[in-house]
């Protein structure tokens, strides 16, 4: 465990009742005696120590006698922090319905279904951040139930509150609780405080306490495709080569089920019939620019190689009939490492899309060992399942580090302290509007997510999801039941060429952006929280009574307006997607002036302004004296080494200034120096003529041959 | 605990190993050290022992070495119990989504959004029966997770069953698995077996030993309607009175929330202002025909003269700002009952509809209190939610019991040992087709249902949910927040009121099904498993691997019939309503011949017939050879004392019997002699011709006046 080691951490007597500051703003508390493995002690990441001395000091958010631990029966323990009365609560992990957790239960389960508003999802999270600047992790492989102000005392019920729902059309179905109460299991937990000032620099210091944010490759910025389940070899290079026959940016192909001798459960190992000679195929499609993505899942099919080994090391219980290894010991893990290692990593293969490691009880049949599962590290079902994403998360990422190369996944389960860890959360929902909502979502807890396209009603839908997956962490076309393509609508295929071109040009700008979460702690798509102060969100919300339906919502409320449905994509820009059926839409802009990003528009900030736009677009916004970092609309990533032009576009009238980073985006050198920083500007001469100026190691960044400056830009398209 | 009082149990020296016989047919084994108050000793209804005592005998269903408990780690243990190949599963109370529970994992809680598939609903009931006949119930106060066939050993996955599902169309998501694993709370808890020999029998023996069956007032069987909420008295009388114009019939007039001087939290006063002289009132109600049903729910407002007394007797946290009192003290199930004694019962108040016992974290605010709430009496949130509607039907059965008159109400929240509790479930669940499943559901477990109607999209629907109401344990429109009538949609005004009519007619067949709910435990309204055989429903069943579909269901699987789309009718009668959108459906009949009700077509059962109805009709079939009594349909059900025509309807060209239940129908003097049964058959005499005969103690059953037969009818129209 790594948090053992930090020098920060001082010695008291009286271990299991002080706080400790962990970190420069990061406070802990050990309640109880937690056992078995927790997710920080599991990832094991260096808290990044150094960037975290480096940020605005923050005191305590709390009197820590505030903070109180109780044991509340049936072998629990209550953890009770306190709440102020307009204190907005974000975070918990990936949700899908709401932003703002304030009045909720959370009820913190990994589940594959997270169809309703429990708490439960692929990648739940305990820790929430206040946009009073603060944050509180419970670092727990337990599931943990959080009531974020939506339980109330009797003693705190203030019978002023109390209205006649009969005649008062001001009630409201709970009140203001000011308290959060949080059950933990009876063995505790590691608590942390993350100060901040401010709500960013709660999220920050989490992620740089959990060893920052996670860098891709360039290549994983790319655009993605998976192929249909039983593609063979020739199907898949086909199927890749249309992206450059239509002028297509794409970098990575991912393999389904197909791939695997057997699947559900899997083997892992190669089907000699439809891929007969692996590594050939991976050296030709790399030769074509694409890299290689596997679809595995845990659950080992006796016809696996690894099924003997493993078979000891597994739990009490099968999923599909597959054996689920128990990751915790090591030895389970070397034969997992040594397996991909020889069979897959050694000769090419970029990464892994780790499925269902999350388990349902929802789908038509159940599948997943239960809670009570054993495993023989001593960790039972319930924690297992708590862990499972993270265990293979941080196995494949060790594997590749150990080979000194990036990988950038996919993976359906996650938790706790996931920040460093280079993979995306997806799902089996298909909402678009709840696709954006878990972008912002995500990033107060160190996820990532992609709201990938599979399939679509309609060529506006189509579109429409395009536009959103091309602004997220990971631009990927999931295929593998549909078999579409992007010009699988050919009405918008311009649309969607155009949107998966962008991407490639924003490359640069992007790429920064999750530099900047490695180093800051900033994630690089972000909720509009980071960006509008509290006051301000509030103002634009808007809340009430709503109206009663008795089939609908007996307990009808109007939900207050969350601004969940856009979000910050990098630091300059906010993007605001329309979905299916909408042509125009409210967005709510940060202080300051800014651009629409291809409309040329420009709009005054700090308020709600209303935007049209036809399927051809998405509304994207620039901030007015942004530099915005740009390429060209190549093929794939150029590999390490090539070079390639800089477009540095600046918006508007007003100087401005940023930050580029640059390395060679496939190896891990960039700790040991490799990576560069040039700050960007643009400011008058002794003219007053607005003059673009680079500086930084060495004259240009790595990967480019050249700059070309446009200056004084209202959109991209002129 | 009555169970402790038990004639049948007999003493061991080691009681928390030992299975005991307790009553004929029914074994007990005590796991660990149950603690607080369990469901049966909560209930508190004596065995009957007698009815057990004539049921055919039933040997043990397992050997009980074959049952194991063990510890399994987080404070838990592990009740294990086997499985056979083919075995279904039904039960687990209030399911809306499946009847055959087998392959699921049940998560027992009580909740008012039972919108997923997990288990969780408003009358959670750890008790399922299987095909086989036997009945497994786990009498605890704590949340119990069953999984019943859902998980799978290691050792037990025969690696036979493992298909490929790349290639192989007969791949599962979920293997059948030989065992249903139990996941109790530490304190353990009490186990019951129920033996059959068939499942029906099992059912019964469960009610009987949970005190028989409830048999309501036969005013409960008539017509409900609930008026809107604000509805002054004149509103409510006037709205009454309506029915009585347009010659609908109507027993119960229920009153919302407005009763109430203030709601959400209530105070369970009148408000005196839409309610001046609340004894008037329901006096005046009652020389119309008309009971009063009083809407509540368990959280208190302080401006309730109940605040002050219950305050101190009240749980840590409030709901709505109200207090939630703790009934489990004998002082504060007084000072309930005292007021609502003095302040509705005493002058005739008929009962309650007993709201929002159930509790909700999914709602737009979370309203109920947590798990780890507090009580007085040593209860915690848990049990105590799991407990609440439970004693809410107690405090008010045994009010109105005390008086020696039988109520009816309504109540949102049940669990285990509910069969005689005279409530209905609801709830603000609204499909129609889950509406029909609950039904058959509720049956197998002591639950009653209503599939309330409150609106309809458009005038079939409107008749389609009216008529599966009428039949059903109560017969409501629930207008508190539509104002909807049954001839809000003029198109079919006839159909309603036919339907209406058609229940007061129907009214001695459904009385005497429920007469031998109480005597023999058999539900009035049940699933079809409860008529045909096992082997002949799985060959009408037919499941397989389903499409694919990315967006719907990654793990695609057709799901069996389960025929929970229609229902026994009391003994005669098979039920199959139509939804809107349908006019016409299968209907799997049991052996024999059958006759449509109205339609008069002969149909030959033992198999799938398919039916075709309009509007104006539900599908319902009598058996050859039934009696069916009946009675004119008069706008309310005759007071105490008053006598109607009987009318005596046999079906078909066959021999027949059935036996006739009356009694006062409103007091509970039938424990004390005042029912009388009648043996009602129409045999031929001697010259071969059909003729009917009425047997029993005295010449008429006490309600009737005098005795029509109609023989050899094909349908109740000719």
């Amino acid at each position: 465990m790594s948090n053992e080691n930090d020098a920060y951490e001082y010695q008291t007597s009286d271990a299991a009742t002080s706080w400790k500051e962990v970190a420069p703003g990061v406070w802990r508390l050990r309640i109880g005696s937690p056992e078995g493995l927790s997710p920080l002690a599991l990832i094991g990441a260096e808290p990044d120590i150094a960037a975290l001395g480096l940020m605005e000091a923050a005191p305590p958010p709390f009197r820590w006698s505030d903070i109180t631990v109780e044991e509340c029966g049936n072998n629990a323990k209550l953890l009770v922090l306190p709440l102020d009365g307009q204190e907005r609560l974000y975070g918990t992990g990936l949700q899908f319905i709401r932003s703002n957790q304030r009045g909720r239960t959370r009820y913190l389960r990994v589940n594959s279904d997270p169809k309703q508003d429990t708490g439960e999802t692929h990648a739940p999270v305990p820790f929430y951040v206040s946009d009073k600047g603060y944050g509180v992790l419970v670092d727990t492989s337990r599931i943990v139930t959080m009531h974020l102000g939506s339980t109330l005392l009797t003693s705190d019920t203030d019978t002023e509150w109390i209205r006649d729902r009969n005649l008062d059309p001001e009630w409201r179905a709970t009140m203001p609780s000011p308290r959060v109460e949080i059950k933990l299991p009876s063995d505790g937990a590691f608590l942390y405080v993350f100060g901040g000032p401010k709500l960013r620099d709660a999220v920050a210091r989490y992620n740089l306490y959990c060893g920052g944010g996670a860098l891709p490759p360039k290549w994983g910025l790319g655009f993605w495709h998976r192929v249909p389940t039983l593609h063979t070899d020739e199907e898949a290079l086909r199927e890749a080569l249309e992206y450059r026959e239509r002028d297509v940016p794409c970098d990575v192909i991912g393999l389904e089920p197909g791939w695997h001798s057997r699947s559900y459960p899997v083997t892992g190992e190669w089907d000699g019939g439809r891929f007969p000679d692996p590594p050939s195929f991976v050296r030709r499609m790399g030769e074509a620019g694409f890299r290689i993505n596997l679809w595995e899942h845990p659950y080992l099919s006796p016809d696996s190689g690894m099924y003997s080994k493993l078979r000891p090391m597994s739990g009490s219980h099968t999923v599909w009939g597959g054996i689920a290894p128990d990751y915790a010991l090591t030895e389970a893990s070397a034969v997992y490492k040594e397996h991909h290692l020889r069979e897959h990593v050694s000769f090419g293969v970029a990464g892994y899309k780790l499925d269902e490691c999350d388990g349902s009880e929802l789908t038509n049949n159940a599948w997943m060992f239960p809670d009570h599962a054993r495993f023989p590290s001593g960790l039972d079902g319930e924690s297992m399942r708590q862990l499972y994403g993270l265990m293979f998360q941080k196995m494949t990422y060790d594997l590749y580090r150990a080979e000194n190369r990036r990988t950038y996944g996919l993976v359906r389960a996650s938790g706790a302290g996931a920040s460093s860890l280079p993979y995306a959360l997806y799902s089996d929902l298909y909402d678009h509007k709840q696709f954006i909502r878990a972008l912002c979502n995500a990033s107060y807890c160190g996820l990532l997510w992609t709201p990938e396209v599979r399939k679509a009603r309609n060529a506006e839908d189509w579109a429409r999801r395009m536009q959103t997956v091309c602004f997220s962490p990971l631009a990927m076309l999931n295929a593998w039941g549909d078999g579409t393509k992007p010009w699988s609508f050919p009405e918008v295929e311009g649309v969607v060429r155009h949107y998966i071109r962008l991407r490639m040009r924003l490359l640069p700008y992007l790429y920064t952006a999750f530099a900047e979460y490695r180093e800051k702690g900033i994630p690089p798509i972000r909720a509009m929280s980071f960006e509008i102060p509290p006051e301000q969100l509030a103002a634009a919300s808007g809340e009430g009574a709503g109206a009663l339906d008795t089939t609908a919502g007996a307990y009808g409320k109007r939900r207050a307006k969350e601004w969940d449905d856009q979000y910050m994509y990098g630091n300059d820009m906010v993007v605001a997607p329309l979905v299916e059926g909408e042509s125009e839409r409210e967005v709510l802009l940060p202080e300051g002036v800014w651009y629409g990003l291809e409309s040329g528009i420009r709009y005054i900030g700090g308020g709600i302004i209303r935007v049209a736009s036809g399927v051809e677009h998405i509304p994207v916004f620039v901030r007015e004296g942004a530099i915005i970092p740009m390429m060209p609309p190549l093929s794939h990533v150029p590999a390490n080494g090539a070079k390639t032009e800089l477009h540095l576009v600046h918006f508007g009238d007003a100087p401005g200034m940023c930050m580029l980073y640059d390395d060679d985006g496939e190896t891990f050198d960039y700790e040991r120096g490799g990576g560069s920083w040039h700050r960007v500007s643009v400011v008058p001469d002794g003219a007053g003529v607005l003059c673009g100026r680079l500086e930084g190691a060495g004259e240009l960044p790595p990967s480019y041959c050249r700059i070309i400056w446009h200056l004084r830009q209202t959109s991209l398209e002129k």
